[in-house]
């Protein structure tokens, strides 16, 4: 694991250039158990970084720098779409240069798009001395989820943007509660399969139990209450899906054998990352997080399906600029 | 408003005689709005009086001190069922006789059922040298509630037994989490009409749409955030229910008037109170909850149904064992 923060650890050294800011924008974990569509966590890693200039002139240009092809419209584009909301709030003959540094791999389930909506209007923000809030900074961002997904939802950005643990009481208004950040560790899989976000949603029931909304918000109460408490038995008995996981997690060979070997060896619980293929766990103890990742690679190579493994931790600042 | 507390307050003042006790135990509001099922909070009034003393015989007596006709069978009522699961614990030869002022109306929603089978095992716990921890004695009470609804609830027996708000993450495994105690105002008002349990459960509908169980799943994680941050805006924003009042407030003839011209006159928020008809509303002043009940009067009097209105504050403390 790197404990090093993204601003010593980043292996790209050239900042962005006369009046321009670096960006370090992470990935985050939607969708957290229980607590589907309101409950998502920021990671240290992996993180995007983002080089921003302001420009003298309303254009908005996005490049990567690793030669990931991108939409040459900035409106189709994650990072671009935000931006130019957050223009049409500027009443200034300006514009703003990106360049991307993906680390993040798009469609890993770990909010990558988020990642680059994100980092994109808060480094724009600085640039513009920090005027708009949080919130509007969501709000801005939004609209490069609807451009990744066709929905303007924030469960990755909030997390992104706010860091550690956040809740979206509600998307309409909008309302974000940023709870805390728990000193957890975080061990991720990413199998290396495609699960489509639009596939993952169009598989779920438009209408569940009663009985089970029920066990899945007394769930969501314990969850919140145990990261505001700091409770870690709390936590984990809360990490509990009666709804979501038992339909997605058929799109995840190995899912169920995972977890139970996961909770066995120690693991307060944890389930599919956003829509997956990603899955996640969280552990009080970095050994326990180093072995989960053990057990999560011998059950993928097993099966024979290729992965990536890492152990992170919750990251309580999200987005980072580079001072 | 009567503040003081029950042991002052009791306008019975014969104590249960030689080698027994005086309890006095709450009303409890549960279904709190979006946490049907699952979230609860204790009233400082009304409060029933129970006399409860230790006998030297294997027997379980309940009385009512009012003329309150009771089943002569001691497992058919909801002080004894509870005392009767306790025996079975206890390696003794003893029985406890309890003495019941029912000062909690049943039917009226407030827990009234709770309170009997709550002081019952909190009193004859605090005869036995407090043997049984509070999860024990829920597990006890329970039996109570079988026996006034048919169903083994804890939605008002472990607020009444905790105080303050609790949740309830899971009935089977029992896991009761005590939030806390907000110096809130509650308004109360209860329509003499009969809203019987059982009828309130019928007409809910066995499934429901996942977006409205979304909401109210990032509803109930605002409000337990809410809680524990002591979040007042947060709380009001969050008792919104989605899900069961729109169906149940049918059964209640002004609810919708009564809600909204509530929340303009300042409350936080609130709904039905269990499963009816009493409705209740939070509020931060004493003064905004005063004028609550005003309104409350002014529809019921204009509506032509009789009522009863008080104003109270959340009780942090349960069943309360006069010293």
């Amino acid at each position: 694991m790197n404990n090093n923060s993204p601003s010593t650890s980043a292996a790209t050294s050239s900042p962005s250039g006369a009046g321009g800011i670096r960006v370090f924008s992470p990935a985050t974990v939607a969708n957290l158990v229980c607590g589907f569509d309101v409950l998502g966590l920021c990671l240290h890693e992996p993180y995007d970084i983002m080089d921003v200039k302001l420009l003298d002139e309303p254009n908005i240009i996005v490049r990567s720098a690793d030669g990931y092809p991108l939409p040459e419209d900035p409106a189709q584009n994650t990072a671009g779409a935000p931006l130019i909301e957050m223009l049409k709030e500027v009443d200034e003959n300006i514009g703003f240069e990106v360049l991307i540094h993906k680390r993040i791999k798009p469609g890993s389930g770990v909010g990558s798009s988020a990642a680059s909506a994100a980092g994109a209007v808060v480094a724009a923000n600085h640039l513009l001395g920090n005027r708009f809030s949080k919130e509007q900074l969501i709000q801005f961002a939004m609209f490069g989820e609807k451009v990744a997904s066709g929905v303007k939802h924030a469960d990755n950005i909030a997390p992104c943007i706010y860091g550690g643990v956040t809740l979206i009481r509600s998307i309409f208004p909008l309302d974000i509660i940023p709870l805390t950040a728990p000193n957890l560790y975080v061990t991720v899989v990413h199998p290396q399969i495609e699960v489509r976000t639009a596939d993952a949603r169009a598989i779920l029931k438009q209408k569940v139990l009663l009985k089970d909304a029920i066990k899945q918000w007394g769930n969501v109460g314990g969850l919140v209450a145990g990261f505001l408490k700091e409770d870690y038995d709390l936590i984990g008995r809360s990490l509990e899906d009666f709804i979501i996981e038992p339909v997605r997690s058929m799109l995840i060979p190995g899912f169920d054998e995972l977890k139970k070997k996961c909770k066995a060896a120690g693991a307060l619980g944890g389930g599919i990352s956003g829509s997956g293929p990603s899955v996640f766990m969280l552990s009080k103890e970095e050994a326990t997080a180093q072995q989960i990742a053990q057990i999560m690679a011998a059950i993928f190579t097993r099966i024979g399906i290729d992965f990536h493994t890492y152990v992170t931790r919750i990251n309580g600042e999200g987005v980072k600029v580079q001072q």
